[in-house]
């Protein structure tokens, strides 16, 4: 994730309008949580407080741009569904990992079981259509359900996969792609369909910055250190889950081709394969492409006011800057 | 569920238009669990054709009635979508349970994991708003959104009120139609809007139908025979749900109302407790509320076609049979 003091100069330099909605939006996400019943209130709210620097709703109003004050109330919608859908995949995947925190707090399958874990997940995805519909506009639901879609299906590609120290490149990018592009893409799609801006380009650019960004949280994941991403390196590789490093890696150390992930036992063997890892040189090298993938969202920018583009461009970097 | 006879029946009465109808959304789904994946195609093509009598999208067509043909393609993507939110919600539900077996057949999460199986049903969900995005009409995107946020509401209230053997009856009545109802009700509105028919009537109706049809399934826990409903007696509790005939008979038997469903060891233990409960007469009174239920969906239902009205009866009857 960015770090907070380049959101903070985004909104800055976003102008003045842009604080205001994103307040709107967390109002609205409050509500959210707390109009479903207790249940709700307890562990989505808590999900959604936990979840985060709100990168994707900012999103939203940048793609919308110097226009956004003119289409406000279906771009606060279209901003807080796109965090409810992230925070009901978060809220899976610690289902899933049976992970006891999630950035120091608690985990909803950790307080309150499995059961409540799911069905809260699945009610936060749905009120993220909910939110959408309010607004009546079919093109956001499409946009949505695309993005919801792919998603899913990128988590069903990852557990194919998994284990597979020989996947093919190709194979883990269009994953990156299906897990992380598509809802960057989809943030900023609904920012420029709420003011008639030019969506596809803008789509493709929040798909790059997407993969970007889970290119170098794989980075992360082998580098640590563990006290900055706050949990132990390489738990990828005992999940299973071949991400770049290892992909590079590969082609540089034979033994690290013929790795048995099955046959790790436990962090310490883990990180040893992370050692082994940065040793070939391969988290520089896979830290290079996801620039490369930042350079070429740039790239894809279409014409644009000055301010809006560079607000984006400040949003590209940010992905990157976690590794300043 | 309603006998596949009842139901054979309900398509032959309501006329020649409405067999295609069904033939089609069954390719629909075929094609849905087919176009997403190897992973969606094993697994969710299994949920999806394991998936019953079809009973919420024959009632999509019902409500439609004999207009039904003049807009096949939206009641389609509405009968598929219907389908796909409650093929969705079995997979988690099973997920949940540790199913081994759905009807017979091994569920998602059996064969593949509780990894491939959440995302399995975060995908069958994905793609029921897909279907109905697809259509172009927001109405049926919020009849739908409002059904699912329901069902996981159901789902959470359920845990939220496990254990408490004084669960209020009205409390369980809610629960039951946020978990059953709610989705009948989606599957009459998303009908009647398709010809413009009376949309809110046929939700009531909907949805008390589904009230009903959640009372005899759980009269069904309680009474069995395993052989019939393919589980044991008493699972409901032993899962700590409380439901109507336990509701009932706590009122007639005093160790019934200080009964520890947390202290059941097993199978043996609950199936004690269900012939204890049927030993109150709780099983004939619950059945008599559920028929009255039936009664007053019926007495819901408004002025309609002469063979409109017959077949919504016929599906109201249906729902009972599985007494006769």
């Amino acid at each position: 994730m960015a770090t907070a003091a380049t959101l903070d100069a985004v909104v800055r330099a976003a102008g003045p309008q842009l604080g205001p909605m994103m307040e709107r939006v967390e109002a609205r996400l409050a509500a959210l949580a707390s109009g479903h019943g207790p249940v709700l209130a307890r562990h989505g709210g808590a999900t959604i407080a936990a979840g985060g620097k709100r990168l994707r709703p900012l999103l939203v109003f940048l793609a919308a741009g110097e226009e956004a004050a003119t289409a406000a109330d279906r771009l606060v919608r279209a901003a807080a569904a796109v965090e409810l859908i992230h925070s009901a995949s978060l809220v899976h995947d610690d289902v899933l990992d049976r992970a006891p925190l999630r950035r120091g707090q608690p985990t909803v399958v950790a307080v309150a079981g499995r059961t409540v874990a799911t069905a809260t997940g699945d009610l936060l995805f749905s009120r993220a259509f909910a939110e959408v519909a309010g607004g009546g506009e079919i093109a956001d639901v499409r946009a949505l359900s695309a993005a919801s879609s792919a998603l899913a299906a990128g988590e069903l590609m990852q557990r194919a996969d998994a284990w597979d120290v020989g996947v093919p490149l190709e194979r883990y990018v269009e994953r990156c792609e299906l897990k992380t592009g598509s809802l960057f893409e989809a943030a900023c799609r609904l920012g420029a369909l709420a003011v008639g801006g030019p969506a596809d380009e803008l789509a493709a650019f929040g798909r790059r910055i997407g993969l970007a960004f889970q290119l170098l949280d794989d980075v992360l994941d082998v580098s640590g250190p563990a006290s900055r991403t706050g949990k132990a390196r390489g738990t990828d590789l005992l999940d299973g889950t071949v991400t770049l490093p290892l992909i590079v890696a590969r082609e540089r150390d034979p033994q690290l081709a013929a790795v048995d992930l099955q046959a790790l036992d436990g962090e310490a063997a883990a990180e040893a394969i992370c050692d082994r890892i940065a040793a070939t040189g391969a988290l520089v090298e896979a830290k290079r492409r996801a620039l490369d993938v930042v350079a070429e969202a740039k790239a894809l920018l279409p014409r644009l006011s000055p301010r809006q583009r560079a607000t984006l461009e400040l949003v590209a970097d940010g992905v990157v800057e976690r590794y300043a």
